[in-house]
């Protein structure tokens, strides 16, 4: 839908002069249309054109290298004669006018009359038109001129700005449409400006193929396909309606036709890119984007244009236009980053060589993630459960992924390892996997952990494993820019760290520290029930999250007293 | 809606492997994200990124003059620490690493870490966070960044291919942030791939004012305005944040968010641009399109950045990238078209000298015009049922727009003036307003009638009426590609013209010939419904249209017959 005018009776007027503004340093608007500033040698003037409504079709493709001069009429309606007429005329440099645009029949006529009304006056004045759609009729001079128009005004623009003639210009230019197919398919209609109905629409769940650029009846709805088996079905069509006798090279378009995304074209392409290649084809500066539009149409177009000698160098010249802007030489002194360059930072890291001591903290590590894992995935729904009445209630859920992901980890370490490699390992595949601020958190946290025990120590005392969780605490902290009383973890987690520290500085064995810590943190994230949300998503719903506590801080004390537990385990499991 | 994927879940990798292979020449693929190709001397590297869904954020603008590389996350998701530590890595050219970003928590917190392992091993890494935003916090430092990304990237880019080192471009970076302000606008929601339903929506006839690029809570929804107005509530409010203590100069960045369109946008400039100068700024190459997008989401946002003799030529300088390119060359040698090329057509146009006898045809074709304006007001209604049977039903409306148009024409001019002359401004100005092929050639027609006729006779003979008539029923033939027999005007207007030739050729006067003309052309006329349309838009209805007359043979058998009746008069008047 169109949002954005004054008066929709003069849409097509207010757009083109904003424009006008936008390019006044390059384009001039004269009646009818814009003409683009010129070099001193003079050059065959190529005036496209049409209804307004396509952008960039015409007016955005005018500039150095593409055409010299666009017609502007109303949304999908031909410009009149008059108005090709006088753009003509304002585009002439001496050397003649070819006037190019899609075979509609309103076009045709007012562009003819245009011509003939130029050649009455001396100024030598051809037609070249576009029938580019392979679905709008068997007979190719039949057939409608859709994102193919790009190809042949390209081709024309290149030869006029390398000085040929207008006899040369022309058949260039009937080469090119020669050469060129198109198929497009949309998924939704088009909105003219001030209406709030469609032009047409396209059944729900289908695509229709073939259907024009202004809703022109196509071949038929299809239900809508997969990305792949879309890109096979344009691709195969296209190149099975070839010219005759020619080869396999081709400059390509993949045409958006309005609301469709960029990203989703760019998922096409892939897709048309390898079923080119694997039908032999060899794919030539190929342009994905925005050439030919409808309106807030959606859907796509491909279209091939078979490159011979000739026409080659045409479709790779450069152009200076407002929409398409194409240059060989910035890229021309670049080369790709070295190999060593380029050499991926996971697969460099290796674990070091562990003594004994931070192999058996490793074993210690890894019987602490199970019991997290197992904490997490018991009370995941209840994790969700808190966060929904203030948050979006994806809690439980991103860290049972975050916790099976450091899991998944762990698991791909041999048992040798150490335990601050291992706790660093879990940490980035914690952060890696569980998405989110909380993902984050906790990877970094972990990770930091980890970094505190180095694999080369004698012996680990609890003191040791304090200064790794005060590390934990820290990176949260500082990373997070939340503080105590902010209703988040750290108001479970500052006081365990505390406790812990406590304890372990004052000779308290690690086992006993840690379920004491535990019990600590367990009741201070019941007490965050009394707090407001100071900071992150919930705090515009502050006032419904009073009564309930913070899942970050629940989900940390059921961490905290399940490792607690495996602790305990895990020592009698030493003793015996 | 996004309609192209295979597996939703995989829609940012997907899209970007399409992307890599369109861009294979310039960019290259790393764990993480995308790295660009480079030249010979090393600069410092401006790694950018967030989530995906935001193109050409962040990968779009990878490439000489802008930035080194981007780290690409899921839709709408920081990428892990990991990504952006892999890119920066190799990204690096042995001059440092800028990471720079939207300020969210998830990629400060990512980028953060990614820095400081770079910085762990030895590579300089700093991080340049954007908060252009003005919506989303009063304090500076706690904005979002949207747009505003564009313009902090592009001067560091800049200052980075300039060769500046890291401290310079990180300094840059600063105060490119410092001095540049947004504010957007929603007009709809948009939607994750896989999903129907939107992830939020704005309120039908609403826009949501300072809505961030995820849908983050805004400033409020307001009632939708016309687009003078939104485009002074989107200066004013920017201009009225502006950076303390600086000028009147500004880089301009009119952004899309993902299905406005260009022409919207163009319009909304027209009206932007104008406030901006009427405030006193001077508006330096400013940017209108989609440079930071979201998805399907309708709306956009302004941002300026306040230039210093430091920013601008920065803000200035080339870059190539597959998004954004800008090269000052291909426009320095152009000028604009001379005045006297440009001189308007239809001024030129002055009316001959008229013999007193065309004179008097003049009289007779304005009475004929007023006889045939008549007829056509009269019969609009009906005109239009008729059409409507298989058609679009315009055909009442679109005869009246052009007999009015070419009423108003004849008036405009002098009343000595000659008829061939008239009819031919009459036919002009047909074609221009009525639209449709009809128009056109019922315009064209007029036209080559006129031009038969030169004003410069001293008699006018009915058979040089009947020639006229011949040239008409021509040019429609020869523009329209129409036979007889396709159920066209042609079917009326064929025979018209025959039994005038045959009348008048035999010696019969203009008035009998004429009406006996007319009334062989309204039996033809009502002959039409036996047949079956073969061209035009009513073929694809042909049979529901049997039964029913064509609809502009029946409107030329109406303005024939008004017109003999208005040549009877005439010509009792004359001899009166």
């Amino acid at each position: 839908m169109t949002r954005i005018y004054d008066d929709p009776a003069t849409f097509a007027d207010d757009q083109l002069s904003g424009f006008l503004d936008l390019y006044s340093d390059r384009l001039h608007g004269v009646h009818g249309g814009v003409v683009a500033h010129r070099g001193d040698t003079p050059q065959v003037a190529v005036v496209i054109g049409g209804g307004s409504g396509h952008y960039p079709a015409f007016c955005g493709t005018v500039g150095p290298g593409l055409a010299s001069a666009a017609v502007v009429g109303n949304i999908f309606t031909s410009p009149s004669a008059a108005q090709a007429y006088s753009v003509g005329r304002a585009a002439d440099q001496g050397r003649g006018v070819i006037f190019s645009f899609g075979n509609y029949a309103g076009d045709t006529i007012n562009f003819g009359i245009a011509a003939q009304r130029l050649r009455d006056e001396g100024i030598d004045a051809r037609v070249v038109i576009v029938t580019d759609d392979i679905a709008s009729a068997d007979e190719v001079d039949k057939r409608r001129g859709i994102a193919g128009d790009f190809t042949v005004f390209k081709v024309m623009g290149a030869a006029a700005a390398e000085g040929r003639d207008i006899d040369e210009v022309e058949r260039l230019g009937r080469a090119a449409n020669a050469a060129t197919r198109t198929l497009g398919v949309a998924f939704s209609g088009c909105t003219m400006p001030g209406e709030s109905d469609p032009l047409f629409t396209v059944p729900d769940g289908h695509l229709g193929l073939g259907l024009g650029i202004h809703g022109e009846p196509g071949i038929r709805d299809v239900a809508m396909l997969p990305a792949a088996e879309l890109a096979a079905l344009l691709t195969d069509r296209v190149t099975d309606a070839a010219p005759a006798g020619i080869g396999r090279r081709a400059g390509v378009i993949l045409n958006g036709l309005g609301t469709t995304k960029y990203e989703e074209l760019f998922l096409l392409w892939g897709h048309v890119a390898k079923r080119l290649r694997d039908k032999g084809f060899e794919v030539v500066e190929p342009e994905v984007g925005e050439l030919v539009t409808s309106l807030d149409m959606g859907g796509c177009s491909l279209t091939l244009m078979w490159l011979d000698d000739e026409l080659e160098p045409l479709w790779r010249a450069d152009a200076y236009t407002p929409a398409y802007r194409k240059s060989a030489a910035p890229l021309r002194a670049l080369r790709p980053p070295n190999p060593h360059e380029l050499a991926d930072a996971e697969a460099v890291r290796t674990a070091p060589e562990a003594t004994p001591a931070a192999a058996r903290l490793g074993l210690t590590v890894r019987a602490a993630f199970d019991a997290a894992h197992r904490t997490l995935t018991e009370h995941e729904h209840e994790l969700g459960r808190i966060d929904a009445v203030a948050g979006d209630g994806d809690h439980g859920r991103g860290m049972v992924k975050g916790v099976t992901a450091a899991l998944d980890r762990l698991r791909d370490n041999e048992s040798g390892v150490g335990g601050g490699w291992l706790l660093q390992e879990a940490g980035q595949a914690w952060a890696e996997r569980a998405g989110g601020t909380s993902g984050v958190l906790w990877g970094a946290a972990l990770d930091a952990f980890g970094r505190t025990l180095t694999d080369s120590a004698q012996e680990y005392p609890a003191t040791a494993v304090a200064k790794g969780v005060r590390a934990f605490t820290d990176a949260i902290s500082e990373l997070g820019g939340a503080r105590p009383g902010d209703k988040t973890l750290l108001d479970a987690l500052v006081p365990f760290a505390e406790e812990l520290e406590s304890a372990t500085a004052d000779g308290t064995a690690l086992v006993p520290a840690w379920q004491a810590a535990a019990r600590v943190a367990t009741e201070a994230a019941e007490s965050t029930a009394t707090l407001r949300p100071q900071v992150g998503r919930a705090r515009p719903l502050a006032e419904k999250s009073i009564g309930t506590p913070d899942a970050g801080a629940t989900s940390l004390a059921l961490v905290v007293t399940a490792v607690g537990e495996a602790l305990t385990v895990e020592t009698e499991r030493k003793r015996s």
